[in-house]
C-alpha cells in the first residue's frame, strides 16, 4: 500500500491533486442536466455528483461547483425552478462529456454537442431526447456549502421516463440494461456488471443473494 | 420508453418505491464508513452516498438517513470528529453489506461481519484492513436536510492509502484495478469496466480521448 499523508496530497499541482481527490471517493452517478433560462435557450451539462437523499418525499440533488466555474445550471434552476436528469450511455459518452467545454450562456449545448432537446407535458425543462432514463424535478432547496463555495442542489421528483427493459418486479432498475455508466475523477467513464444484489441484512443471518 | 408521472410512483409501496427512487439516480460510490465511540467501541457501516464536494480543500462528505435509522456512524462523528472510507472491493461485498444489519451500539460490525479493524498513526478511528483503496477525515461540518431530516456529513481529507497499481502518472486513480465496486440502489453491488478518459473539453474542439 501507498501510503499519501495531507502533506504530499497538497504538495501536488492543481491538476494532478484534483484528479487524485475526484477518484479517491468513488464511481459516481454521472449524468446530463437541462435546464433552460427566462429567455429560452436550453442548456445542458454533465454532472457526475448526483446524489439520492430519499425516496419519501423523492428527494435527488446534485453540487454545484463555484458559481464562477458553473454558473448557467444554477442561475437557470434559481430563476425557473426546474431541471432534468438524464442518464448517459455508452453511445452518448462523447457529446456528454463536450457539454463540460465553456459555451457561453446564448449558445445551446443541445446544438453544440448534437443531443435532441425533449419537451414532456407540463414540464418546462428540456430533456435529453436519445437518453434512457430520465426524469424531472422541482426545485426544494440551494444549501451553498461555505467551505468551497459550492451549492447542495436539492428537487423534489416530479416524473420519470424509463425504457422498457429496466424495471424489476421490486421497482429495482436494471440501468446497466439501457447501458446506463458510471463516472470516475473528472473524465473517466465506466461500464458496469451486476455482481449481486443482497436480501435486506439482519444481525443473525448470513448475506443472502437475490437471484 | 414507460413514463411514470408522480401519481403513479406514490401509488407504490414503500419498499417498491424505495428501490425505484434509489435505482434512479445512477450508481454509487458505496464504501464502508469506520467510526469509534467515546468508550473505545468501533463502528463500521456501509453509506452508498460518498460525495466529492472539492480537490482544494480536498472535502468528501456523505448523506447520513435519519438519525433513529442510521445513529451510530453520526454519534460517533459528532462525538469524536473522525471518520474513515474504505473501499469495497469484490471479496468483501457480502461481508460489507452485512454491516447495514441493526447491530446493537455496543457490538462492533467489524467482528460481527468478520472484517478487520486496523489502526493508522495519528488517526483515531479504524479502517478495515482489507480494503485496498481508504482514507481519513476530520469532521467540518454536519448540514441537516430539513426535507427528509437526513445530515450531509462534511470531512476534510488527511491522509490516503492506495493500492499501488492504481496510481496514473496524472493523478487519476484507476480504482478498478483495485477491484472497487460500484452499487444501484439499496443493494446491487457492480463491477465497472473503463470506456474511455476524455481530455478537458474546449468549445471549438472535439472530443479527445486519453489513451
Amino acid at each position: 500500500m501507498l501510503h499519501l499523508p495531507l502533506s504530499i496530497i497538497q504538495s501536488w499541482s492543481r491538476f494532478y491533486r484534483g484528479n487524485f481527490v475526484n477518484c479517491l471517493s468513488g464511481f459516481k452517478s454521472v449524468s446530463l442536466i437541462g435546464t433552460i433560462n427566462k429567455e429560452g435557450d436550453t442548456n445542458l451539462s454533465v454532472f457526475s455528483n448526483i446524489i439520492h437523499l430519499g425516496a419519501d418525499p423523492a428527494l435527488i440533488g446534485f453540487i454545484n461547483r463555484p458559481r464562477e466555474a458553473a454558473p448557467h445550471t444554477l442561475a437557470n434552476i434559481e430563476s425557473m425552478g426546474w431541471f432534468t436528469i438524464n442518464h448517459i450511455h455508452q453511445e452518448i459518452i462523447e457529446q456528454a462529456h463536450q457539454t463540460s467545454a465553456k459555451y457561453d450562456e446564448g449558445e445551446s449545448e443541445f446544438a453544440a454537442v448534437g443531443l435532441t432537446p425533449e419537451w414532456q407535458a407540463e414540464i418546462p425543462v428540456p430533456y435529453v431526447k436519445e437518453s434512457l432514463v430520465k426524469y424531472a424535478l422541482q426545485l426544494v432547496e440551494i444549501i451553498p456549502i461555505t467551505h468551497n463555495n459550492t451549492f447542495f442542489v436539492i428537487g423534489t421528483l416530479k416524473e420519470a421516463w424509463i425504457d422498457d427493459s429496466i424495471l424489476e418486479e421490486d421497482g429495482f432498475l436494471s440501468i446497466e440494461r439501457a447501458g446506463s455508466v458510471t463516472s470516475l475523477g473528472v473524465d473517466g467513464y465506466y461500464d458496469t456488471k451486476r455482481l449481486a444484489r443482497y436480501a435486506y441484512a439482519k444481525p443473525n443471518s448470513a448475506p443472502r443473494e437475490i437471484p
